[in-house]
């Protein structure tokens, strides 16, 4: 068993308003030593699977399927810990 | 100047229906061997401080007053590299 961490976030073509929104935020409440934010979602989940392999080739293919619009988005796979 | 990336997640005793939906629809792919998903926000950005200490104080400051909903939501800071 794994704990698995996908982490979705725009492709770096891709515009992002709401990190504008919020970078702009940031600067009115005073702090205009915060630049260049980004955004992304995470997604935490256990995978049962025998091997390291196996379970990054099950989060890749699901990222792909459901997690991830790769249009626009891309993702990364993490192996937080083997359970 | 240090780039950072805060986490934010519901806290544990928050329903997320969101995450459950996405639960739903891996299983329904096929995906019988993942369990437990639970959905968060990460928000990269570089703050220029001039010490580590400085740069997780303000991070923590932000993410308290502006990026997470402290009611329902905890957040996590960490340093990804010194620029």
């Amino acid at each position: 068993m794994f704990k698995i961490r996908v982490y979705v976030g725009y492709k770096e073509s891709v515009l992002d308003p709401q990190a504008e929104v919020i970078q702009g935020a940031i600067n009115r409440l005073g702090h205009g030593e915060v630049s260049d934010v980004k955004i992304g979602k995470f997604f935490d989940f256990k995978v049962s699977a025998t091997s390291k392999e196996d379970a990054i080739q099950i989060a890749e293919k699901i990222s792909d399927q459901l997690l991830a619009n790769v249009n626009m988005e891309s993702f990364k796979v993490e192996i937080l810990e083997e359970l």
